[in-house]
C-alpha cells in the first residue's frame, strides 16, 4: 500500500489535529501549511493488514463486484470471550490508521481518543478500524483494478450505498470471528454506518455512539456536496472517470470540492479566529488557485494537498452514498427505523458544527426515544465546528462519556457473571461517589412503585436515578441541561439526554412513562404551564417537588422586610429560582387546570418529618402527585 | 440596453421573490424552475437613463479609466428644496430597476419596499438606484467597451474598490443636482456602499440605512468567495479573461460559483422547507450539470440561468471589491471610522443571515454608539436568510422602521421650519397615541436634570424616552429587546437598539451617559450583579426603580399563605419576573457592592404619592439613583 495515501486524517490532517488541540490561538503562518509529511515519520504503515472476500458481491443499487479486498487495522486483544471487540468507523476522506500503534508509528486521526488508557482504551478493548468500500486507501474503490478486465475501475465502480459500506464491514467482523461487537464508534460519514449498523444488524452490537451525525444530511450540506460533485464532473481531465491513464486527473475540480469541504468542517468563530488578524495577507505558495487572502492561501495549500492523496471518483462515489443516505425521511420512519435497533444510543453532536447541526442529532435521539430505546445524548460546546470531534479539547470531554458507556456495556455484556463485573469494575478505576441525600429523593422514591418506567426532568448528576436503578428499574431516563452532569450520569450508567426544559417534552411521546419527576426545579422554569401540561402527556402520574414560599420562615423574613430565598447558598440577585410559589398557589393553580392532585407530601427539610398540621406554613418542601 | 441583462433581481430573481412571500410552505415543482422571462412583460425597460462622465478617472488601488457611464432609474420628484431625495444601493447582481414604474412595468427587486405608499414611500421621496461600476447591467465594466481600444475592458479592467463604486454614484447624485441626500438605503453589498458613503462623504446624507451588512465579509464568506472565483478562473473558457470573442465563456466557472452563491443566500431552516419533501426527486432540466437531488436540479437551474444574464469578470470584479471591504479591522478603527460620519443610522439584520450574521450588524451599532452618532438597530426574525432583506414578510416589519426612519429625518431636515413640520406630519397619517401615564416616569424625569445624556435600558415603546426627548434632551438611547417595541420607539422618532440586556452593555463606553435607568426591570434580569455594574460603568449616575416585595400588601398576602405577584395580570407561573426584593434587600446589596445612593424616593403606586415613613413597608415602588 502505497504510504502516501495514508498521510492524513479524516478531515484535518494529523498535523493540525495537533495543531487546533495544542491551542485555540490564530496559528503561527508556518503551523497553517505544515505538511502531514513533516510529521510523519517516512516509513511505511507497518499495520495495514488486508482481507479479500471473492465475489459476485451484489449491492444495493443493483449492481455487482467481482470481489472486494478490505485494508484495516487492529489494536489491543480480542478477549477469549470475544467480547470486547469495537468497531470504528471513519469519515468521508479517512482510513483504518484511527490510531497510532506504537510511539514509533505515524499520528493517527483519533489518536486523542483510542489508545492505552484512552477513552477507547486499547488496554481494555480490542479495536478494528478498515478503510470503507468506495474509498482509495486500501480498500476496494474506483482506483482498484477491476479483476475482469484488468483496468481500473473508474466510473464504471458501481454506485454504492452505505449500507453497501457497512456490509463490507459485516463480512470483515465475521471473518475476524466476531458474533457480536461490544460497540460501534463512528463520527460523521462514519455516524451514518454506525446508525446502518444499529438497524441493520441489530444483534451484532450491545452499544453505537454516533458523534457529529445525524438521520440524513441538511439539504444545505448536500447542497454543498453537488456543487463539489459539479466541479469534479464538468473538469475537463475528469474524462468520465476514465482518467488513471492520463496524465493528469480531475485535480482543479477535485481541489475545488475540497475547499468547499473544509469551509463547512470548520466554524464562522473558529474561521474568523485563525484568519481574521491578516486575513488580506496571502501566503506565497506553489499553487494556479488564488492566494490573495490568508484564507485563499490556506484553502488553495488544502485543494492542492489532498489531489495528491485522495482519488476524485472515490469522492463522488463516497458523496453520493452520504447523499443519499436516509435513516428516515420523517419521524414516523425514523422511529420505525430505530425500534429495529436492539442497542444502547449514544449520540453526540457539537454546538457549533453545521454539517450535522444539533438539531439532526435530536431528532435520532427523538426517535430512538419514542422507539423505547436506551440512549444517551450530549451536546458539546465547542466553537470547532463539524471538526470538534477531532480535536483534543472537546474529546477531553466526550471521551469521558464514551469511557462510561463503553465501560456499562461491559457491565451489561453477561450481567450474572458477578465475578466479571466486579474484575471489570476493579480494574476501571474509583467508583462515583455515593450522592448526598436529600429529603424530598426518600419520600419521591417511597411514592413510585417498583418496575416501573420513569423519566426524571432536570435529573442533575443523576442520584435519584441512581437510586432508582439500584431499586431494580429498567426503563429509566434523565434529562439534564447541563453537559458536566450528562457526563456525571454517564459514570452511573444511567441513560440522559441534554435537552432544555423550556423547549417542552416534544421527544416523548404520549404516556411513555408510568412517572415523570420534577424535583426541585419547578422553581426554575420560565414556561411552567406547558411544561406541566407536556409532563401530563408523557406521564400516567407527575410528581413535582419544589420549595414551599409559604412556610413561616420565609413569612417571617418578608415580616421583617426581607424578601424569601428559598436556595440557602444564593441571594435574590444570584439564585436560579425564577418562580416563587406556596403549597396554596400550587393547588389552586392545579384546580384551575384540572389537574387531579392524588398525593401530596409536606416535608420539614430540617427534620425529614412528615408535617401533618397546616401544611402550607409548617412544610418548606411539598411533593405532589398529579394526574389527569 | 438589452432587456435580458435586467431580468431578476438580487440573488432571488422576480419570480421567487414573490412566490416565497406569498407562502412559506414548501412551493410546487414549477414554481422552483419558473423562469423570470414568464413572470416579465417582454418589453424593454423603458425608465432605463444613462449618464457618461468624461475621464480619466483614477480609481483607488492605483488604475484609471477612460470614461465611466452610469445606468440609473428615478422613481417619484425631488422636491423643489430638494430635501427628499432617497439613495438606493443594490446587491452583487443587482440592477438599477430597484421598482416598477406603474402596473405594466417589469417587476422590481424591491417592490415590496419601494413604491407608492410603501416603505420607501415615492410620493413623497426622489427615489434614485443606479448599476453599480464593474457590474453588467448598464454601468462602466469589464464587459463595456473600452474606448481606447474599441474592445471590451475584459480582465484589463482595472481592480476597484467599494470607495470607487461608491464615488461613481456620488458623481451621478451630484451631477442631478442634489447636494444631500435625505437617505441612503443599501443591502448586503448595496450596505456596505451605504457604510461608505455615509463614513467618506459625511455632509452628503442625513442618514443612513444599512440592511443586511456588515463592517466587512465573514472569514468563511470571504472563503467561499475564493472557491466561487477559483472555479470561474480555473475554467478553460476563462482565457485569462478574454472570452468576449470565444464561442463559450467560462460558463461552467461561473454557474458553479452562483450555485455556491444561492446557497450562502439561503438558512438551513428554508433549504429544509423548500426542498426536503421531495429531495431525491431530481428534475428534468437541459443541463449538464447533476439533476440528482431536488435541490441539485434547482441550484443547476439557477447556474445555468445566472450565465445568460451575469458577466464573469463583474462577478470577479465586484466580489473582489467586496472582501477587500473592512471599515475597520478592530473595534478602534471601527469607530474611528463611525466617528467620521454626520448622519443618523439604521441597521437592520436577520437571525437567520449567516451571510451577513447580526454579530456583524452590532459591531457596527457598538462602533456607532462609542462614536456617539445616533443609530438605531432591529435583528428581524426571519428563517429565510440573507435573501430575507428582499421578502414581503420580512420587509413587512423592517418596512415600518425603515418608513419612520425616513419621516423623522425629513422632519429634522429643516427643524425650525414648523410650518413644514406640519405639514409633513399631517400628510405622514395619525401620530402614535399618547402614552399611558405611569407614576414612576414622572419621578424619574424629575431626577434628571435638563440636556443630560441618558441611556434608558428596558425602554419599552419608548414612552419615557418620548417624554425626554419633549423636554429637550438631544442624547438619547434606548435599549430594548423586543422587535415589536423597537418599531414602536421608531414612530416616536427615537434612536433604540435591539439588545439582550443579560450580554451586558459592550455597546457602550465608560461614563458615555450622564445617567443610566433600569425602571421596573431589574426584576426581569437574570445576571443582576453583571448589569448593575456595567450600568454604573457606562453612566455617571444610575436610576433604577423596581416593586418593592416588602409592601404591606405582600406582606399580608404571604401572611395568608399566597406567595406576592408584583404584576397584577401575571401569576407566579406566568409573570416575567424573576427576581423578588424588598428596598431593603436592595439597600443591603447596594451597601455590600460599594454603591452610593444618592437619591431614594419610595412611591404608593395607587395614590402616587411619595411615603415618606416606613418605607419598606408602605411603598410598591422605589426609585434609587446610585453611583459610585
Amino acid at each position: 500500500m502505497d504510504k502516501t495515501k495514508i498521510d492524513e486524517a479524516t478531515t484535518l490532517d494529523a498535523a493540525e489535529v495537533a495543531e487546533a488541540a495544542v491551542s485555540n490561538a490564530a496559528p503561527k503562518t508556518e503551523d497553517l501549511f505544515d505538511s502531514t509529511d513533516a510529521v510523519r515519520s517516512g516509513k511505511p504503515l507497518a499495520h495495514v493488514k488486508t482481507m479479500t472476500f471473492p465475489g459476485p458481491i451484489s449491492l444495493t443499487n443493483g449492481g455487482t463486484l467481482p470481489e472486494i479486498t478490505v485494508a484495516y487495522e487492529t489494536y489491543g486483544q480480542l478477549s477469549p470471550q470475544e467480547d470486547n471487540a469495537i468497531l470504528i468507523f471513519h469519515a468521508l476522506s479517512g482510513d483504518s490508521h484511527v490510531a497510532k500503534h506504537d510511539e514509533n508509528d505515524d499520528p493517527g486521526w483519533w489518536d486523542a481518543l483510542v489508545g492505552p488508557g484512552k477513552g477507547i482504551d486499547t488496554n481494555r478493548y480490542f479495536v478494528i478500524c478498515a478503510n470503507v468500500l468506495g474509498g482509495c486507501r486500501g480498500t476496494t474503490g474506483p482506483d482498484s483494478i477491476n479483476p475482469e478486465t484488468g483496468r481500473k475501475y473508474g466510473m464504471d465502480f458501481p454506485s454504492i450505498s452505505v449500507a453497501d459500506i457497512v456490509d463490507v464491514q459485516h463480512k470483515l467482523v465475521a471473518a475476524l470471528g466476531i458474533d457480536r461487537l461490544l460497540a460501534i464508534v463512528g463520527g460523521s460519514l462514519g455516524g451514518l454506518m454506525a446508525l446502518d449498523w444499529g438497524t441493520r444488524y441489530p444483534d451484532g452490537v450491545a452499544g453505537v455512539a454516533a458523534i457529529a451525525t445525524g438521520p440524513r444530511m441538511t439539504t444545505q450540506a448536500l447542497a454543498f456536496d453537488v456543487v463539489a460533485r459539479n466541479a469534479i464532473m464538468s473538469d475537463p481531465h475528469f474524462c468520465g472517470g476514465q482518467y488513471y491513464d492520463k496524465e493528469t486527473g480531475p485535480a482543479t475540480g477535485l481541489a475545488i470540492a475540497r475547499m468547499l469541504g473544509h469551509i463547512t468542517y470548520l466554524s464562522q468563530e473558529s474561521m474568523n479566529r485563525k484568519f481574521n488578524a491578516d486575513r488580506n495577507v496571502g501566503r506565497k505558495i506553489d499553487t494556479s488557485f488564488e492566494t490573495k487572502f490568508s484564507v485563499g492561501s490556506y484553502l488553495a495549500y488544502q485543494g492542492d494537498k489532498f489531489v495528491d492523496r485522495f482519488d476524485a471518483n472515490s469522492y463522488l462515489t463516497l458523496t453520493l452514498a452520504l447523499d443519499a443516505f436516509d435513516l428516515g425521511s420523517d419521524r414516523e420512519r425514523l422511529i420505525a427505523a430505530m425500534r429495529r435497533s436492539m442497542c444502547r444510543w449514544l449520540f453526540v453532536s457539537f454546538t457549533s458544527d453545521w454539517l450535522f447541526p444539533g438539531y439532526h442529532s435530536r431528532e435520532l435521539v427523538d426517535a430512538a426515544i419514542a422507539g423505547d430505546k436506551r440512549v444517551s445524548y450530549c451536546e458539546v460546546k465547542s466553537d470547532a465546528g463539524h471538526d470538534g470531534f477531532l480535536l483534543e479539547d472537546e474529546i477531553s470531554r466526550y471521551g469521558e462519556l464514551l469511557r462510561s458507556f463503553l465501560h456499562d456495556l461491559s457491565l451489561e455484556w453477561r450481567p450474572e457473571d458477578d465475578e466479571r463485573r466486579r474484575s471489570l469494575n476493579e480494574s476501571y478505576g474509583a467508583p462515583p461517589k455515593s450522592p448526598k441525600r436529600r429529603v424530598d429523593y426518600d419520600r419521591i422514591l417511597a411514592l413510585i412503585p417498583p418496575k416501573t418506567k420513569i423519566l426524571d426532568l432536570g435529573c442533575g448528576k443523576g442520584d435519584l436515578l441512581a437510586r432508582l436503578k439500584a431499586r431494580g428499574h429498567e426503563r429509566l431516563v434523565g434529562v439534564e441541561m447541563q453537559e458536566k452532569y450528562v457526563v456525571k450520569c454517564a459514570e452511573k450508567g444511567l441513560d440522559v439526554v441534554q435537552l432544555d426544559l423550556n423547549e417542552g417534552l416534544k421527544s416523548f411521546l404520549d404516556h411513555q412513562f408510568d412517572f415523570v419527576v420534577l424535583s426541585k426545579t419547578l422553581q426554575t422554569i420560565r414556561n411552567v404551564e406547558a411544561l406541566l401540561e407536556e409532563m401530563l402527556r408523557v406521564g400516567t402520574r407527575v410528581i413535582v417537588s419544589f420549595p414551599n414560599v409559604g412556610h413561616r420562615r420565609f413569612r417571617e423574613r418578608l415580616a421583617e422586610g426581607r424578601a424569601p430565598s428559598t436556595d440557602p447558598k444564593r441571594r435574590w440577585y444570584d439564585s436560579d429560582d425564577a418562580r416563587f410559589l406556596t403549597i396554596a398557589d400550587f393547588e389552586e393553580f392545579c384546580a384551575e387546570k384540572g389537574y387531579k392532585i392524588f398525593r401530596k407530601v409536606a416535608l420539614d427539610a430540617e427534620t425529614g418529618e412528615t408535617v401533618e398540621t397546616d401544611e402550607n406554613l409548617n412544610a418548606d418542601v411539598a411533593i405532589v402527585v398529579l394526574g389527569r
